[in-house]
Protein backbone atom coordinates (compact mmCIF):
# COMPACT_ATOMS: atom_id res chain seq x y z
CA UNK A 1 0.00 0.00 0.00
CA UNK A 2 1.12 3.20 -0.99
CA UNK A 3 1.57 6.23 2.27
CA UNK A 4 0.10 9.44 0.82
CA UNK A 5 0.33 13.01 2.27
CA UNK A 6 -2.34 15.54 1.63
CA UNK A 7 -1.97 19.37 2.42
CA UNK A 8 -4.21 22.04 1.80
CA UNK A 9 -2.20 25.01 2.01
CA UNK A 10 -4.55 28.34 3.13
CA UNK A 11 -3.08 31.59 4.00
CA UNK A 12 -3.78 31.42 7.56
CA UNK A 13 -3.39 27.77 8.29
CA UNK A 14 -1.99 24.66 6.09
CA UNK A 15 -4.08 21.50 6.78
CA UNK A 16 -2.40 17.92 6.32
CA UNK A 17 -3.44 14.52 6.32
CA UNK A 18 -1.22 11.17 6.09
CA UNK A 19 -3.43 8.31 4.34
CA UNK A 20 -2.15 4.96 3.85
CA UNK A 21 -4.34 3.68 1.17
CA UNK A 22 -7.97 3.96 2.37
CA UNK A 23 -7.08 4.22 6.26
CA UNK A 24 -6.22 8.01 7.60
CA UNK A 25 -2.71 7.34 9.89
CA UNK A 26 -1.93 10.75 11.09
CA UNK A 27 -3.88 14.69 10.94
CA UNK A 28 -2.45 17.70 11.94
CA UNK A 29 -1.73 21.84 10.97
CA UNK A 30 0.72 23.96 10.52
CA UNK A 31 1.11 27.80 9.68
CA UNK A 32 -0.30 28.78 6.55
CA UNK A 33 1.47 29.97 3.35
CA UNK A 34 0.53 30.85 0.50
CA UNK A 35 2.19 29.98 -3.93
CA UNK A 36 2.86 33.35 -4.20
CA UNK A 37 6.38 33.52 -6.07
CA UNK A 38 7.76 35.89 -3.91
CA UNK A 39 11.04 35.44 -1.86
CA UNK A 40 8.66 35.93 1.62
CA UNK A 41 6.32 33.67 0.61
CA UNK A 42 8.36 31.12 -0.79
CA UNK A 43 9.98 31.47 2.94
CA UNK A 44 6.87 30.66 4.75
CA UNK A 45 6.11 27.76 2.52
CA UNK A 46 9.13 26.06 3.32
CA UNK A 47 8.73 26.46 6.74
CA UNK A 48 5.21 25.07 7.08
CA UNK A 49 6.42 21.94 4.92
CA UNK A 50 9.44 21.40 7.12
CA UNK A 51 7.22 21.46 10.32
CA UNK A 52 4.49 19.22 8.63
CA UNK A 53 7.45 16.80 7.38
CA UNK A 54 9.03 16.25 11.45
CA UNK A 55 5.22 16.17 12.42
CA UNK A 56 4.66 13.10 10.11
CA UNK A 57 5.26 9.78 11.75
CA UNK A 58 5.99 8.20 8.34
CA UNK A 59 7.64 9.39 4.88
CA UNK A 60 4.92 9.55 2.48
CA UNK A 61 5.17 8.27 -0.72
CA UNK A 62 3.42 10.30 -3.14
CA UNK A 63 2.14 13.91 -1.75
CA UNK A 64 -0.78 16.31 -3.08
CA UNK A 65 -1.17 19.95 -2.73
CA UNK A 66 -3.79 22.46 -2.83
CA UNK A 67 -2.43 25.97 -2.51
CA UNK A 68 -4.15 29.36 -2.53
CA UNK A 69 -2.46 31.45 -4.95
CA UNK A 70 -0.73 28.76 -6.96
CA UNK A 71 -2.25 30.01 -10.02
CA UNK A 72 -4.33 27.84 -12.81
CA UNK A 73 -2.26 25.79 -14.03
CA UNK A 74 0.27 26.03 -10.93
CA UNK A 75 3.15 27.54 -11.17
CA UNK A 76 5.89 25.05 -12.75
CA UNK A 77 8.85 26.48 -10.04
CA UNK A 78 6.34 24.89 -7.02
CA UNK A 79 7.33 21.04 -8.04
CA UNK A 80 11.29 21.22 -7.46
CA UNK A 81 10.57 23.03 -4.22
CA UNK A 82 8.30 20.85 -2.74
CA UNK A 83 9.73 17.50 -3.95
CA UNK A 84 13.29 18.73 -2.37
CA UNK A 85 11.13 20.02 0.66
CA UNK A 86 9.55 16.25 1.49
CA UNK A 87 12.28 14.67 -0.31
CA UNK A 88 9.68 12.63 -3.30
CA UNK A 89 10.46 12.61 -6.92
CA UNK A 90 8.68 15.37 -8.66
CA UNK A 91 6.57 12.60 -10.25
CA UNK A 92 5.12 11.74 -6.82
CA UNK A 93 3.51 14.89 -6.54
CA UNK A 94 0.12 16.29 -7.13
CA UNK A 95 0.12 20.26 -7.20
CA UNK A 96 -3.02 22.54 -7.54
CA UNK A 97 -4.47 25.77 -6.72
CA UNK A 98 -6.67 25.69 -3.55
CA UNK A 99 -9.75 25.85 -5.48
CA UNK A 100 -8.81 23.13 -8.16
CA UNK A 101 -8.70 20.97 -5.60
CA UNK A 102 -12.04 21.91 -3.66
CA UNK A 103 -13.59 21.08 -6.97
CA UNK A 104 -11.83 17.22 -6.87
CA UNK A 105 -12.95 16.72 -3.38
CA UNK A 106 -16.50 17.85 -4.67
CA UNK A 107 -16.73 16.12 -7.94
CA UNK A 108 -14.37 12.69 -6.89
CA UNK A 109 -16.02 10.91 -9.47
CA UNK A 110 -14.83 13.61 -11.83
CA UNK A 111 -16.96 16.10 -13.95
CA UNK A 112 -19.12 17.63 -15.00
CA UNK A 113 -19.26 20.21 -12.36
CA UNK A 114 -19.42 23.71 -11.43
CA UNK A 115 -18.02 24.59 -7.85
CA UNK A 116 -19.10 27.66 -6.50
CA UNK A 117 -16.87 29.04 -3.47
CA UNK A 118 -17.78 31.99 -1.18
CA UNK A 119 -15.31 32.52 1.29
CA UNK A 120 -13.27 35.92 1.96
CA UNK A 121 -13.78 36.07 -1.48
CA UNK A 122 -16.07 34.36 -4.34
CA UNK A 123 -15.15 32.16 -7.44
CA UNK A 124 -16.47 29.53 -9.90
CA UNK A 125 -14.57 27.08 -11.60
CA UNK A 126 -15.69 24.19 -13.96
CA UNK A 127 -12.68 21.97 -15.04
CA UNK A 128 -13.43 20.43 -18.30
CA UNK A 129 -12.00 18.36 -20.83
CA UNK A 130 -10.30 21.65 -22.20
CA UNK A 131 -9.10 22.32 -18.90
CA UNK A 132 -10.07 24.59 -16.23
CA UNK A 133 -12.77 27.60 -16.44
CA UNK A 134 -12.32 30.06 -14.13
CA UNK A 135 -15.16 33.11 -13.71
CA UNK A 136 -15.52 35.97 -10.93
CA UNK A 137 -12.71 35.77 -7.90
CA UNK A 138 -10.51 38.66 -9.08
CA UNK A 139 -10.66 39.81 -5.63
CA UNK A 140 -12.26 42.51 -3.29
CA UNK A 141 -11.82 45.50 -5.47
CA UNK A 142 -12.71 44.41 -9.05
CA UNK A 143 -15.01 40.97 -8.26
CA UNK A 144 -15.77 38.56 -5.22
CA UNK A 145 -19.26 39.51 -5.85
CA UNK A 146 -21.40 37.26 -3.27
CA UNK A 147 -18.53 37.07 -0.59
CA UNK A 148 -18.20 37.78 3.01
CA UNK A 149 -15.86 41.08 2.23
CA UNK A 150 -18.70 41.62 -0.50
CA UNK A 151 -21.30 41.68 2.14
CA UNK A 152 -19.53 43.79 4.82
CA UNK A 153 -17.93 46.52 2.13
CA UNK A 154 -21.52 46.94 1.09
CA UNK A 155 -23.07 46.99 4.06
CA UNK A 156 -20.71 49.32 5.66
CA UNK A 157 -21.00 51.81 2.16
CA UNK A 158 -24.63 52.04 3.43
CA UNK A 159 -24.19 52.31 6.99
CA UNK A 160 -21.50 55.48 6.24
CA UNK A 161 -23.92 57.36 3.54
CA UNK A 162 -26.31 57.54 6.71
CA UNK A 163 -23.51 58.45 9.17
CA UNK A 164 -22.60 61.09 6.80
CA UNK A 165 -26.21 62.46 5.75
CA UNK A 166 -27.21 62.34 9.30
CA UNK A 167 -30.56 59.12 8.83
CA UNK A 168 -31.67 57.29 12.02
CA UNK A 169 -29.48 54.66 13.13
CA UNK A 170 -30.56 50.80 12.42
CA UNK A 171 -29.37 47.79 13.30
CA UNK A 172 -26.98 47.03 10.75
CA UNK A 173 -25.21 50.44 12.03
CA UNK A 174 -25.53 48.96 15.59
CA UNK A 175 -23.89 45.54 14.63
CA UNK A 176 -21.12 47.56 12.49
CA UNK A 177 -20.90 49.49 15.69
CA UNK A 178 -20.95 46.71 17.84
CA UNK A 179 -17.85 45.30 16.05
CA UNK A 180 -15.66 47.67 15.13
CA UNK A 181 -15.94 50.09 18.55
CA UNK A 182 -17.36 52.73 17.00
CA UNK A 183 -18.96 54.63 13.07
CA UNK A 184 -16.51 57.21 13.56
CA UNK A 185 -14.51 58.20 10.77
CA UNK A 186 -10.94 56.95 12.32
CA UNK A 187 -11.88 53.69 13.53
CA UNK A 188 -13.44 52.58 10.42
CA UNK A 189 -10.79 53.49 8.31
CA UNK A 190 -8.81 51.88 10.84
CA UNK A 191 -11.03 48.83 10.41
CA UNK A 192 -10.85 48.82 6.86
CA UNK A 193 -7.75 49.35 5.81
CA UNK A 194 -5.34 49.09 8.92
CA UNK A 195 -5.50 45.33 9.05
CA UNK A 196 -4.62 41.70 6.76
CA UNK A 197 -6.14 41.12 3.77
CA UNK A 198 -8.86 39.21 5.22
CA UNK A 199 -9.76 41.56 7.85
CA UNK A 200 -12.65 42.90 5.95
CA UNK A 201 -14.56 39.80 5.78
CA UNK A 202 -14.43 39.19 9.46
CA UNK A 203 -16.72 41.93 9.89
CA UNK A 204 -19.69 40.01 7.35
CA UNK A 205 -21.27 38.83 10.65
CA UNK A 206 -22.57 42.00 11.68
CA UNK A 207 -24.92 42.18 8.27
CA UNK A 208 -26.52 38.15 9.50
CA UNK A 209 -26.90 39.81 13.33
CA UNK A 210 -28.80 42.67 11.66
CA UNK A 211 -30.86 40.51 9.21
CA UNK A 212 -31.74 38.43 12.63
CA UNK A 213 -32.23 41.88 14.32
CA UNK A 214 -34.88 42.31 11.45
CA UNK A 215 -32.84 44.97 9.40
CA UNK A 216 -34.34 44.95 5.76
CA UNK A 217 -31.60 46.11 3.77
CA UNK A 218 -29.20 43.29 5.54
CA UNK A 219 -31.26 41.15 4.80
CA UNK A 220 -31.56 42.29 1.27
CA UNK A 221 -27.96 42.12 0.92
CA UNK A 222 -27.36 38.84 1.77
CA UNK A 223 -30.24 37.46 -0.60
CA UNK A 224 -28.24 39.80 -3.50
CA UNK A 225 -25.21 37.86 -2.29
CA UNK A 226 -26.95 34.43 -2.99
CA UNK A 227 -27.96 36.11 -6.56
CA UNK A 228 -24.34 36.87 -7.17
CA UNK A 229 -23.55 33.30 -6.34
CA UNK A 230 -26.05 32.29 -8.68
CA UNK A 231 -24.31 34.59 -11.68
CA UNK A 232 -21.31 32.73 -11.68
CA UNK A 233 -23.34 29.45 -12.13
CA UNK A 234 -24.76 30.81 -15.03
CA UNK A 235 -21.68 32.12 -16.22
CA UNK A 236 -20.09 28.76 -16.40
CA UNK A 237 -23.44 27.53 -18.14
CA UNK A 238 -22.54 29.47 -20.47
CA UNK A 239 -19.53 28.83 -21.01
CA UNK A 240 -18.69 24.92 -20.36
CA UNK A 241 -22.39 24.29 -20.43
CA UNK A 242 -24.78 22.85 -17.45
CA UNK A 243 -23.34 20.95 -15.03
CA UNK A 244 -24.11 19.93 -11.14
CA UNK A 245 -23.28 22.85 -8.73
CA UNK A 246 -21.47 22.61 -5.67
CA UNK A 247 -21.73 25.27 -3.21
CA UNK A 248 -19.20 25.89 -0.50
CA UNK A 249 -17.22 28.18 1.64
CA UNK A 250 -17.53 30.07 4.85
CA UNK A 251 -19.81 32.68 4.05
CA UNK A 252 -22.49 30.37 3.76
CA UNK A 253 -22.55 29.82 7.53
CA UNK A 254 -23.25 33.47 7.74
CA UNK A 255 -27.05 33.23 7.38
CA UNK A 256 -29.27 30.85 5.61
CA UNK A 257 -30.84 33.44 3.12
CA UNK A 258 -27.46 33.49 1.13
CA UNK A 259 -28.14 29.45 0.54
CA UNK A 260 -32.15 29.96 -0.15
CA UNK A 261 -31.36 32.94 -2.81
CA UNK A 262 -28.90 30.74 -4.11
CA UNK A 263 -31.53 27.69 -4.50
CA UNK A 264 -34.13 30.13 -5.94
CA UNK A 265 -32.23 31.96 -8.25
CA UNK A 266 -31.51 28.30 -9.94
CA UNK A 267 -34.53 26.49 -10.87
CA UNK A 268 -34.00 23.40 -12.42
CA UNK A 269 -30.19 23.12 -11.39
CA UNK A 270 -28.93 20.17 -9.38
CA UNK A 271 -27.20 21.95 -5.95
CA UNK A 272 -25.49 20.12 -3.75
CA UNK A 273 -23.13 21.80 -0.28
CA UNK A 274 -20.60 19.00 0.11
CA UNK A 275 -18.45 19.20 3.10
CA UNK A 276 -15.10 18.80 2.14
CA UNK A 277 -11.92 17.11 3.27
CA UNK A 278 -9.60 19.21 0.91
CA UNK A 279 -6.30 17.62 2.83
CA UNK A 280 -7.65 14.11 2.19
CA UNK A 281 -8.96 14.90 -1.12
CA UNK A 282 -5.26 15.90 -2.18
CA UNK A 283 -4.01 12.85 -0.51
CA UNK A 284 -6.42 10.77 -2.61
CA UNK A 285 -5.02 12.87 -5.98
CA UNK A 286 -1.81 11.59 -4.97
CA UNK A 287 -2.08 8.23 -4.83
CA UNK A 288 -4.36 8.22 -7.75
CA UNK A 289 -1.46 9.70 -9.38
CA UNK A 290 0.74 6.60 -8.11
CA UNK A 291 -1.87 4.26 -9.19
CA UNK A 292 -1.93 5.64 -12.97
CA UNK A 293 1.62 5.67 -12.92
CA UNK A 294 2.00 2.02 -11.78
CA UNK A 295 0.73 -0.37 -14.79
CA UNK B 1 7.13 92.98 4.66
CA UNK B 2 6.54 89.61 5.41
CA UNK B 3 8.73 86.69 3.26
CA UNK B 4 5.87 83.76 3.91
CA UNK B 5 6.65 79.98 2.26
CA UNK B 6 3.44 77.78 1.53
CA UNK B 7 3.59 74.21 0.93
CA UNK B 8 1.31 71.98 -1.02
CA UNK B 9 2.11 68.42 0.17
CA UNK B 10 0.75 65.67 -1.85
CA UNK B 11 1.41 61.53 -2.01
CA UNK B 12 2.83 62.47 -5.98
CA UNK B 13 4.69 65.58 -5.32
CA UNK B 14 5.33 68.96 -2.85
CA UNK B 15 4.73 72.27 -4.66
CA UNK B 16 5.66 75.38 -3.43
CA UNK B 17 5.81 79.07 -3.22
CA UNK B 18 7.69 81.99 -1.54
CA UNK B 19 5.96 85.28 -1.13
CA UNK B 20 6.91 88.45 -0.25
CA UNK B 21 3.95 90.07 0.74
CA UNK B 22 1.71 89.61 -2.28
CA UNK B 23 4.92 89.25 -4.84
CA UNK B 24 5.25 85.82 -5.41
CA UNK B 25 9.14 85.26 -4.92
CA UNK B 26 9.84 81.91 -6.37
CA UNK B 27 7.94 78.41 -7.12
CA UNK B 28 9.08 74.83 -7.36
CA UNK B 29 8.26 71.11 -6.75
CA UNK B 30 9.74 68.62 -4.20
CA UNK B 31 9.25 64.75 -4.11
CA UNK B 32 5.61 64.13 -2.53
CA UNK B 33 4.89 62.81 1.17
CA UNK B 34 2.14 62.59 3.58
CA UNK B 35 1.42 63.22 7.36
CA UNK B 36 1.11 59.87 8.43
CA UNK B 37 2.76 59.15 11.21
CA UNK B 38 4.91 56.31 10.68
CA UNK B 39 8.79 56.63 10.66
CA UNK B 40 9.12 55.96 7.02
CA UNK B 41 6.21 58.62 5.89
CA UNK B 42 8.09 60.81 8.20
CA UNK B 43 11.88 60.15 7.06
CA UNK B 44 10.01 61.32 3.33
CA UNK B 45 8.11 64.57 4.61
CA UNK B 46 11.99 65.24 6.07
CA UNK B 47 13.63 64.26 2.88
CA UNK B 48 10.87 66.69 1.04
CA UNK B 49 11.50 69.84 3.27
CA UNK B 50 15.36 69.73 3.50
CA UNK B 51 15.00 70.11 -0.64
CA UNK B 52 12.74 72.69 -0.54
CA UNK B 53 14.72 74.97 2.74
CA UNK B 54 17.38 74.07 -0.18
CA UNK B 55 15.98 75.64 -3.08
CA UNK B 56 14.67 78.64 -1.06
CA UNK B 57 16.34 81.97 -2.36
CA UNK B 58 15.23 83.23 0.87
CA UNK B 59 14.58 82.37 4.53
CA UNK B 60 11.00 82.75 5.38
CA UNK B 61 9.71 84.22 8.12
CA UNK B 62 6.23 81.91 8.07
CA UNK B 63 4.96 78.97 6.80
CA UNK B 64 1.64 77.13 5.74
CA UNK B 65 1.33 73.76 5.02
CA UNK B 66 -1.21 71.40 3.28
CA UNK B 67 -0.53 68.43 3.86
CA UNK B 68 -2.40 65.21 2.98
CA UNK B 69 -2.90 62.65 5.50
CA UNK B 70 -2.43 65.17 8.31
CA UNK B 71 -5.78 64.75 9.49
CA UNK B 72 -8.52 66.70 10.54
CA UNK B 73 -7.37 68.36 12.82
CA UNK B 74 -4.24 68.36 11.96
CA UNK B 75 -1.94 66.04 13.93
CA UNK B 76 0.13 68.51 16.62
CA UNK B 77 3.35 66.37 16.36
CA UNK B 78 3.94 67.44 12.36
CA UNK B 79 4.20 70.81 14.31
CA UNK B 80 7.69 70.73 16.13
CA UNK B 81 8.91 68.41 13.28
CA UNK B 82 8.04 71.19 10.54
CA UNK B 83 9.25 73.82 13.19
CA UNK B 84 12.15 72.32 13.45
CA UNK B 85 12.96 71.58 9.61
CA UNK B 86 12.42 75.36 8.40
CA UNK B 87 14.10 77.23 11.53
CA UNK B 88 11.30 78.77 12.24
CA UNK B 89 9.36 79.02 15.38
CA UNK B 90 6.01 76.83 15.65
CA UNK B 91 3.37 80.02 16.15
CA UNK B 92 4.87 80.93 12.77
CA UNK B 93 3.42 77.83 11.41
CA UNK B 94 -0.07 77.12 9.56
CA UNK B 95 -0.44 73.28 9.33
CA UNK B 96 -3.58 71.65 7.88
CA UNK B 97 -4.96 68.86 5.92
CA UNK B 98 -4.75 69.17 1.81
CA UNK B 99 -8.53 69.46 2.11
CA UNK B 100 -8.84 71.82 4.19
CA UNK B 101 -6.07 73.97 2.53
CA UNK B 102 -8.28 73.50 -0.30
CA UNK B 103 -11.50 74.76 1.46
CA UNK B 104 -9.65 78.18 2.16
CA UNK B 105 -7.99 78.13 -1.28
CA UNK B 106 -11.96 78.32 -2.77
CA UNK B 107 -13.19 80.38 -0.31
CA UNK B 108 -10.29 83.06 0.39
CA UNK B 109 -12.98 85.37 2.23
CA UNK B 110 -14.00 82.88 4.72
CA UNK B 111 -17.19 80.46 4.75
CA UNK B 112 -19.51 79.73 4.52
CA UNK B 113 -19.10 77.04 1.99
CA UNK B 114 -19.12 73.44 0.91
CA UNK B 115 -16.12 72.27 -1.14
CA UNK B 116 -16.36 68.90 -3.30
CA UNK B 117 -13.53 67.49 -4.31
CA UNK B 118 -13.13 64.36 -7.03
CA UNK B 119 -9.31 63.11 -8.15
CA UNK B 120 -8.50 59.32 -6.75
CA UNK B 121 -10.91 59.70 -4.08
CA UNK B 122 -13.65 62.24 -3.63
CA UNK B 123 -14.20 64.21 -0.34
CA UNK B 124 -16.53 67.02 0.67
CA UNK B 125 -15.61 69.54 3.44
CA UNK B 126 -17.42 72.31 5.03
CA UNK B 127 -15.36 74.50 7.75
CA UNK B 128 -17.96 75.86 10.27
CA UNK B 129 -18.10 78.11 13.22
CA UNK B 130 -18.06 74.26 14.69
CA UNK B 131 -15.19 73.40 13.17
CA UNK B 132 -14.90 71.29 9.72
CA UNK B 133 -17.56 68.97 9.10
CA UNK B 134 -16.47 65.96 6.65
CA UNK B 135 -18.56 63.89 4.70
CA UNK B 136 -16.98 60.81 2.39
CA UNK B 137 -13.43 60.71 1.83
CA UNK B 138 -13.06 57.28 4.21
CA UNK B 139 -11.24 55.52 0.85
CA UNK B 140 -11.72 53.05 -2.23
CA UNK B 141 -13.06 50.23 -0.44
CA UNK B 142 -15.92 51.60 1.52
CA UNK B 143 -16.72 55.62 0.19
CA UNK B 144 -15.04 57.85 -2.50
CA UNK B 145 -17.59 57.70 -4.63
CA UNK B 146 -17.95 59.54 -7.81
CA UNK B 147 -14.33 60.06 -7.80
CA UNK B 148 -11.51 58.47 -10.36
CA UNK B 149 -10.61 55.58 -8.44
CA UNK B 150 -14.78 54.78 -7.93
CA UNK B 151 -15.24 55.05 -12.55
CA UNK B 152 -12.34 52.74 -12.27
CA UNK B 153 -13.64 50.21 -10.81
CA UNK B 154 -17.34 50.28 -11.42
CA UNK B 155 -16.57 50.25 -15.02
CA UNK B 156 -13.99 46.94 -14.46
CA UNK B 157 -16.92 45.60 -12.49
CA UNK B 158 -19.01 45.88 -16.12
CA UNK B 159 -16.85 45.04 -18.03
CA UNK B 160 -15.64 42.15 -16.10
CA UNK B 161 -18.48 40.49 -16.13
CA UNK B 162 -19.32 40.43 -19.40
CA UNK B 163 -15.84 38.97 -19.73
CA UNK B 164 -17.07 36.09 -17.63
CA UNK B 165 -20.30 35.67 -19.41
CA UNK B 166 -19.26 35.63 -22.59
CA UNK B 167 -21.01 39.09 -23.56
CA UNK B 168 -19.84 40.95 -26.75
CA UNK B 169 -17.34 43.50 -26.46
CA UNK B 170 -18.02 47.18 -26.38
CA UNK B 171 -15.96 50.41 -26.48
CA UNK B 172 -15.78 50.11 -22.62
CA UNK B 173 -13.76 46.59 -22.98
CA UNK B 174 -11.48 48.40 -26.08
CA UNK B 175 -10.59 51.33 -24.01
CA UNK B 176 -9.58 49.30 -20.68
CA UNK B 177 -7.99 46.30 -22.92
CA UNK B 178 -5.90 49.17 -24.43
CA UNK B 179 -4.99 50.27 -20.97
CA UNK B 180 -4.25 47.56 -19.36
CA UNK B 181 -2.86 45.57 -21.97
CA UNK B 182 -5.45 42.71 -21.68
CA UNK B 183 -8.53 41.67 -20.10
CA UNK B 184 -6.85 38.33 -19.57
CA UNK B 185 -7.30 37.98 -15.63
CA UNK B 186 -3.51 37.90 -14.46
CA UNK B 187 -3.34 41.29 -16.49
CA UNK B 188 -6.40 42.68 -14.92
CA UNK B 189 -5.51 41.68 -11.32
CA UNK B 190 -1.90 42.76 -12.01
CA UNK B 191 -3.13 46.49 -13.23
CA UNK B 192 -5.54 46.65 -9.72
CA UNK B 193 -3.57 44.94 -7.06
CA UNK B 194 0.09 45.14 -7.94
CA UNK B 195 0.76 48.89 -8.03
CA UNK B 196 0.55 52.03 -5.81
CA UNK B 197 -2.45 53.09 -4.08
CA UNK B 198 -3.54 55.74 -6.79
CA UNK B 199 -3.06 53.31 -9.48
CA UNK B 200 -6.19 52.45 -10.16
CA UNK B 201 -7.49 56.06 -10.43
CA UNK B 202 -4.83 56.09 -13.61
CA UNK B 203 -7.32 53.93 -14.83
CA UNK B 204 -10.69 56.08 -14.81
CA UNK B 205 -9.49 57.51 -18.70
CA UNK B 206 -10.52 54.47 -19.99
CA UNK B 207 -14.20 55.45 -19.03
CA UNK B 208 -14.23 58.75 -20.71
CA UNK B 209 -12.62 57.42 -23.58
CA UNK B 210 -15.54 54.85 -24.52
CA UNK B 211 -18.35 57.08 -23.48
CA UNK B 212 -16.73 59.45 -26.02
CA UNK B 213 -16.84 56.70 -28.43
CA UNK B 214 -20.72 56.33 -27.72
CA UNK B 215 -20.08 53.39 -25.20
CA UNK B 216 -23.76 54.08 -22.99
CA UNK B 217 -22.73 52.52 -19.76
CA UNK B 218 -19.62 54.23 -19.76
CA UNK B 219 -21.65 57.50 -20.30
CA UNK B 220 -23.95 56.53 -17.13
CA UNK B 221 -21.23 56.13 -15.19
CA UNK B 222 -19.50 59.48 -15.27
CA UNK B 223 -23.37 60.65 -15.22
CA UNK B 224 -23.55 59.19 -12.18
CA UNK B 225 -20.21 60.16 -10.27
CA UNK B 226 -21.06 63.66 -11.35
CA UNK B 227 -24.87 62.84 -8.83
CA UNK B 228 -22.86 60.77 -6.29
CA UNK B 229 -20.60 64.01 -5.97
CA UNK B 230 -23.63 66.00 -5.44
CA UNK B 231 -24.49 64.01 -2.49
CA UNK B 232 -21.94 64.91 -0.90
CA UNK B 233 -23.25 68.46 -1.31
CA UNK B 234 -26.53 67.20 0.38
CA UNK B 235 -24.68 65.96 2.80
CA UNK B 236 -23.14 68.75 3.99
CA UNK B 237 -26.58 71.15 3.74
CA UNK B 238 -27.85 68.32 6.16
CA UNK B 239 -25.23 68.57 8.78
CA UNK B 240 -23.81 72.54 8.00
CA UNK B 241 -26.93 74.29 6.39
CA UNK B 242 -27.24 75.26 2.74
CA UNK B 243 -23.86 77.20 1.55
CA UNK B 244 -22.05 78.20 -1.97
CA UNK B 245 -20.61 74.94 -3.42
CA UNK B 246 -17.16 75.11 -4.93
CA UNK B 247 -15.94 71.44 -6.82
CA UNK B 248 -12.98 71.15 -7.67
CA UNK B 249 -10.19 68.00 -8.38
CA UNK B 250 -8.80 66.24 -11.19
CA UNK B 251 -11.23 63.78 -11.74
CA UNK B 252 -13.77 66.51 -13.52
CA UNK B 253 -11.28 66.90 -16.11
CA UNK B 254 -12.21 63.29 -17.56
CA UNK B 255 -15.58 64.63 -19.15
CA UNK B 256 -17.48 67.13 -19.02
CA UNK B 257 -21.09 64.83 -18.20
CA UNK B 258 -19.29 64.41 -14.15
CA UNK B 259 -19.54 68.10 -13.56
CA UNK B 260 -22.69 68.39 -16.09
CA UNK B 261 -24.39 65.76 -13.84
CA UNK B 262 -23.33 67.48 -10.64
CA UNK B 263 -24.86 71.00 -11.86
CA UNK B 264 -28.47 69.38 -12.82
CA UNK B 265 -28.43 67.11 -9.50
CA UNK B 266 -28.21 70.93 -7.30
CA UNK B 267 -31.01 72.78 -8.66
CA UNK B 268 -31.07 75.99 -6.61
CA UNK B 269 -27.37 75.91 -5.09
CA UNK B 270 -24.74 78.74 -6.13
CA UNK B 271 -21.53 76.33 -7.69
CA UNK B 272 -18.36 77.22 -8.78
CA UNK B 273 -15.36 75.50 -10.04
CA UNK B 274 -12.49 77.51 -9.23
CA UNK B 275 -8.65 76.78 -9.62
CA UNK B 276 -6.97 77.07 -6.76
CA UNK B 277 -2.99 77.81 -5.85
CA UNK B 278 -3.10 75.44 -3.01
CA UNK B 279 0.84 76.40 -2.45
CA UNK B 280 -0.15 80.42 -2.92
CA UNK B 281 -3.20 80.01 -0.14
CA UNK B 282 -0.65 78.37 1.96
CA UNK B 283 1.61 81.08 2.24
CA UNK B 284 -1.25 83.33 2.11
CA UNK B 285 -2.45 81.35 5.31
CA UNK B 286 1.12 81.88 7.17
CA UNK B 287 1.11 85.46 6.14
CA UNK B 288 -2.36 86.21 7.99
CA UNK B 289 -1.26 83.93 11.04
CA UNK B 290 1.43 86.45 11.44
CA UNK B 291 -0.52 89.83 10.95
CA UNK B 292 -3.11 88.47 13.41
CA UNK B 293 -0.25 88.23 15.83
CA UNK B 294 1.35 91.49 14.94
CA UNK B 295 -0.44 94.20 17.19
Amino acid sequence: MTRALGVDVGGTAARWVLLDGDREVARGAAPGATGHPSAAARARLAESLRLIRGALPAAPDAAGFGITGAGIPPDPALTPILAELLGLPETALWIANDIVLAWHGAFPQGGPGHLISSGTGSVGVAITAKGPVVVGGRGTLIDDAGSGAWLALRALDLVLRDVDEGRAETPLHHAFAARIGSLERGAVTAAIYGGERGEVARLAPAVAEAAAAGDARARDLLTRAGEELARLVRALDACAGPAPVALIGGALALHPAIGAAFDAALPGHTITRPGIDAAATAARRALTLTQTRTP
